[in-house]
Parts: C-alpha cells; structure tokens; sequence
C-alpha cells in the first residue's frame, strides 16, 4: 500500500496524508532494534550527493547495511561524469540500471522532482535546494511523537532560515497534517515564503509570525531552531546582517516547561550555544537516532519483498 | 580457462580473440538474472579512480555487491597517498593486499599496464588516458549482439572523437574479430589514429574514413557516438573548433533502417539532441544495462572459486 | 579483558602495556587466514577521514569487509557537513548513532582524544596531525617480530623525520615495553622531540641519536625509514632544505646483516632509491599485510559479541 502510492519515490512532503505519517512512525518503531537483518539482502541503494551531508547520506547508509543491503554512489558531483558536463537525467537514466532505489541531494530546487521523472527507480529527496527536504521532515515528527507523546495540541516554534530551510518547508507541511499552534520566528529577510504560509491557512493550521522568541518560552512544548545557511545567500553582506541573531544559551531553558524540547536537524554553527548540550531538554542528538530509524522503515517500505 | 589466460587482468582489447569474445557473451547473458547472489561472497573488488566517473565505476560496484562481494577504494586521487606524492606502482603494491582483484582508471596511458606489472592480483583497466577501456568495449559488442542478432556482416559507424577516444580505440580492436564494415567518421584533426589503421589492416578489416555522416545513414545497422573530451586536448582552442562538429538529431533518424541502433557509451554533451532519446533506435542507455552484465560475467570468470 | 580496557577506543600507545601488546601479536598471527568470516556480521565501521590515506583507510576497510562487517564514512571532509561549519563533536554525536566503531583521521594533534570523549561507541586513532598513529606503530610490532622472530634484543634504527612523525611517537612509546636499543638517525631540525625522550630515559630504553645513518648498518637488525612530510611544515623553505636529506640505496644493503630487514611506513617519496625494492631485506610492501591482520584483530576485539 505504501509502496503502490509512495513506488515513484518521496519527493515533497504534500504526497503525505496523516495515515501515511502515522504509519511510518508505527513502522519506525518497530525498526528499533532491526540493526542486523537481511530483510534487503540483495538489494542495492544508490546514494547520489552533490552537496555535503554527514547525517542524512550516512543514516541512509546505515539503514541500508543494517537491513542486509548494500550501498553505491557518489559523495560529490565532481567524482562523477557530471563533471564532464551530463545532465542530471542522463545520470539517473544510467544508475536507475545498477540500483533499486536512488537518494538524491542536489542545490537545484527541482532536482529531485525531475530524477523521479525518468526513473523507474523510486527516488528519495534528500534535500533540492531550497526546496524540500522530506525525510528529515518525517523523522522530526517521530522526535516530537516519542519525546512529547503526541503531536496534536503542541505549540511548536520554528525559528531561523525559514525562507531558504528546505526542512522547515516540508516540516510546515507535514504539521497541516496535525492539530498543532505554529510559531515562526525569524528576522523579516528570513520569514517563511508565502507558498507555505498560504498552504497552512488553506488547511486552517493556526500560525503567527514573530521575530523575538524569549516571550514565547514559557509557552512552547517544542522549539526548532535551524542554521541560516551561508551557501544559500547570493549576497554575503545579506548573511553576515543576520547569521548570529538568534543564539539559544542556557539561561533560555530556565522559563521552559519540564517537557520542552529543543531541536534542530544539524548542523548547528553558533545558534545553540554549546552549554545547552547536557540539558536533558536538548535532543538534537538524539534526533540523529530517530532519523535512523525513519530511514530504516522507509527504506523497508519502499523495497522489501 | 578465462582466468587462466586473464588472470593478470583486462588491460588491452588486443588480448581478446573472437572465441573469448563469444565466451563473454554468452557468460554476460547467463547473468542478467543474477540480482542476489553469494557467488563472490568473502571476495573484495578495489576501485582506483584517478578519473572522473559514473558508469564504469558504479557497474563495476553494482556487479560486486550483486554477486555477493565488496567493495573498497576511492574516487578521486585527492584522498589517497598519492596526494602527499607517493607512485602508483606504490599504491599498487599495497591495495593488491587488501583486494582480490583491482579496477582502475588513470589519466596516463600506460597506467593499467604498468599496474599489472606490479600487482598479483588481477588488473582491470577501466580508461587509460588516450589509450584503452577494454571492458567498455566488450559491453559495446554484448549489446550489439543482443539488439541486432548478430555482429558477422553488419555495417558500423564510428562517430567523433577518433583520435584521443579510449573506448574507441578498444572498439576497433575488438571488431577485427567480426567481420564486419567499419565507418570512420571525424574531422580530420581528430581521425583515428594509423596505429589503429594498420591493426585493421593487417586482419584484413574493411574499413573507410569519411567527415559527414548523413549520406551514410541509410546503409549502416549500428551508428557508435562519441563525446569530444575536452579533458584530451593541450590547446582549448583545438577543442572549441570541433567540439560542435556532429549533433545528431531527430530528422537524422527518418533515413536509417528499421533495426537501425545509435549508441555512444556516455557522458554525452551536445553531440545528441534530447529529441532522439524516446526513440526505440536510441539504446545508449539500455547499453549502460550490457555494461553491468558484462562486468558480472568478467567479475565472476576472474574471481569464482 | 582487551574489550574492557579498550572499550571506549584506541587513541595513544601510551594505552598499551608489554602483555596488550603480545596479546594483540598473537591475535593478528591468528587472523591470517580470516579472509571471509561472518565474525562481525551487522556490524558497521565508520571511518572518517579529514585527510588523505590510502594503506590505512583501506587496510581498516578490507579488515571489516573480510570480517562480515560493513563500512560507511568519507574520505575527505569537504563532503561532509563540516564544510558547513560543524564541530568535530557534533559530528561524532552524530556518527556514534549510525556505527559500532569509529575510526578518525584529522590534521589536530588532539582530534582523536577529543572525539572519544564525545562517542559512545570506540573511537580509534588513525593518525592525529603530528601526535599519534598507534595502529601503525602495533603493525610495525608484529612487522618486526615476525620477520626477526623477536622484539628484545634488537637493534633499531628510526630515521627521517621524527619530530613531526606521528608514527615514530607511537612507535617510540610501543618500544619502550621491551628490551630494545634504539637509534634515532634525523637532521638536527627534525630531532626526536623532548616529550619521547623523556618518556624513553623514565622507562629505562636505551637510545642514541645520530645524524649519519651509514655506519650503524652493520651494527642494525632494523632500520624503520619515514617520510619528510611537506604537510606538516609551516615553513616550505624548511621542507625544501631538508626533504632529501636521506636516501637510502641499493649499495646500502651491502653492509647490512643477513636478516636486516628495512621498513617504512609507506608513502615513500624518494627516501629509499626503487632499486632497493627487489632485495628480500625490503620488506615494506609486506609489512601493509601485517596491517591487515593486526586491524582484523584490533577490530575483532573491540567488536565481537
């Protein structure tokens, strides 16, 4: 069933309603403790990365190999024929033959949605751009699912690039899916794109755009901060005006709920100072965890037998 | 028998003879099904690439892990010792430690050879500079054999870059086993070289050099494109003159005969239009699926217990 | 017992005691013929490496390969998450949730030691800027007692740059457990830094340091050359004054003992002349399979359930 919908590839957060959310968190779950299974023996992941990674290209990785698979690919697009001049789909059109499933991360906002096109492969967005980046997306919800217990009635704050973040993109979207209070937090060069913002009002998710976060402490069960992200600005002037102005410090937690969680997908530069680390309220690292337990159903989902 | 003969590796076409040739073939075709095998099980296959790549490096992986193998190796010279300036008879002598069996592609001509001078176990030359790449070759020919019927008899363009064309220099080589009728088609500054002229003569291959291709359409059964590589010329000058020189488009296809193939073993740039890709004469990127069976079978002869 | 004491990782020499050390010989000795085990089957290595390898990335991959393991990492850090700016410790909090075992590599002296207080899983030590190499420094142990059949008695020659060569600090350190005369041959700028000898003089390790290499070969039962490395100068004038201080020729061989053995840590530049490459007293080449055995064992220890 999720394979019939899902069999192209995951390549926006919109393909998911809440049953196929609640499903992959169940089925996330349950991969715990799969970490040496030969549910994927045989089986061969193509992981195709044009940009840096290091938790999203290796939990993938490690998904892959602890569900019995095996694992190809490129770590830069300058190792690959790309650098001869081909094209992206003549790249797919050529690996889709050697793989059962093909990541892909590339600057190119539409990048992943074209690959789907002439793959017969499914393809898996692993961040286009500025554009989606689903799969963190999905496993941020299973965060918030186990730490908080639930996803309905959450008041969650997002706070940094919401403009360029291609994760806080999906992550709004997905949250559509919930019953949740949206808080946006950022300078006004960085506010979340209209796009977004009219697709929660058209699904009446309520939401409010600030720019200081302190006031909201007190009232938050999850606060998402994200990195500004310097590759993303053509003007280095516009990113060194707003690079550090959020830093989240210690004495930020004091206000917080016993249960408030603090996350981000990674990597963090300044914005989370390095004396939140031992809170029990920080999880970030912890949501490293989860992503391998995301990537493990999904890739379960979409290529098991 | 196959490891006998082969067993200090693939460096040059000139080792194949027809009877190896149709081995291949036919041990290629026995292996299109082979998706999960323990056949190489415990086996490690490195791969060395000096050189950009995408289909040969990742079918060479792909093959391994179908068959049971591993994989190590890097993809670009930058990560490795020879960096800090270490030789690659060096390197050679210490990855053949390591690994059953090494695949490597070097800018320099003599690269694989010289490897196989020094290594004890099996070389395979996967793009030598200017020079061979042998296993492409082969590829070429399963596919022929597999889309027209037969290799005896047909009648074959070879299009582009001539002179400095590794694949097209193994390509002749192979095809002085068949008996077939070989069009050279180039510019004049990138012809095929006399050393490969004077092979085909003396095995008493037909053979003829002409600059335009479209009068030749209508009699050939196979049209073999190749990129001009802009990485073979000293003088970027020389490049830009000819580097537009054929593009094959749509209208070109109305003359050809109904079993009529294109190939061209990628990346290509310009030299064919988009517009010919959803024709079912347009094989190249069936052609990269050969590869893949091809490299099984050479894996498995070279590697089997 | 070795899995307690070693339990959060391999970061110095300093760790290792005479009975570690024959522990560890004896477990490499026997690991010769483990070319296809399912030892650590489900297992996954990372292997992280910040600057250029090829013996010892590959050595510790082909060790986990030929285990039943599997391996994922990179092999230079720009295509890693820390060419967005992320610290070493967020990488390895995050790297600890994918992978049993960690193996680093980085140009700053303290990277490993700083990585294993972060991680959860064993960190290993593969090389921290000009600190410490222990693995090496263990392979060149069991080089040298199987090759001389013993480690007391022994005379042993250290030549080239020993104030940058981390292999020399491990190795420096590992000697000092048995009874052996040292000779520590290096142009005065490259002098064995003060750190080692005081180390040596506490533990009661005779050593010598000379200028001239060719009057102790009659004398020598080892000679251990090294690499000027260029990566380690601030100064290039310094390297260029230096860098060929010391070339070891055929003719060199001529006063040696029968069972003189001559060892390098590999890369070699031009430190020792090709010609050298054929004598059976050149055993540099075989001593990177003693590096596969002992990372076999050392990874079979810290691993196996």
């Amino acid at each position: 069933m999720f394979k019939e919908k899902f069999g192209e590839g995951i390549i926006s957060a919109k393909q998911f309603n809440r049953e196929d959310i609640e499903y992959l968190l169940k089925k996330s779950r349950e991969m715990v403790n799969s970490t040496n299974s030969n549910l994927l023996k045989g089986k061969i992941l193509a992981t195709l990365f044009f940009e840096p990674s290091t938790r999203t290209r290796l939990s993938f990785e490690s998904a892959m190999y602890r569900l019995g698979g095996n694992v190809i690919g490129f770590q830069s697009g300058d190792v690959s024929s790309i650098k001869k001049g081909e094209s992206l789909a003549d790249t797919i059109r050529t690996v889709e033959n050697y793989s059962d499933c093909i990541v892909i991360r590339h600057s190119m906002e539409g990048a992943a949605k074209m690959a789907s096109r002439f793959s017969k492969v499914p393809i898996i967005n692993a961040g286009s751009g500025s554009g989606e980046h689903p799969t963190q997306a999905l496993l941020d919800l299973l965060t918030i699912r186990e730490e908080c217990g639930k996803l309905d009635g959450l008041n969650i704050g997002i706070m940094g690039d919401l403009k360029y973040g291609r994760t806080v993109h999906s992550l709004a979207v997905l949250f559509s899916n919930f019953d949740v209070n949206l808080y946006f937090i950022s300078p006004k060069e960085l506010a979340v794109r209209n796009q977004e913002k009219e697709f929660l009002i058209q699904r009446q998710i309520k939401f409010k755009e600030v720019i200081q976060y302190r006031s909201l402490l007190d009232l938050l069960d999850v606060l998402y901060m994200t990195r500004i992200q310097r590759e993303r600005f053509v003007d280095i002037e516009e990113y060194e005006k707003v690079k550090n102005v959020y830093i989240f410090k210690q004495e930020d937690l004091i206000n917080t709920k016993d249960t408030f969680i603090l996350m981000h997908p990674l990597p963090r530069i300044t914005e989370i100072s390095p004396d939140v680390d031992s809170s029990k309220k920080a999880i970030y690292f912890k949501q490293t965890s989860y992503g391998l337990m995301m990537r493990k159903a999904i890739l379960a989902e979409l290529l098991a037998e």
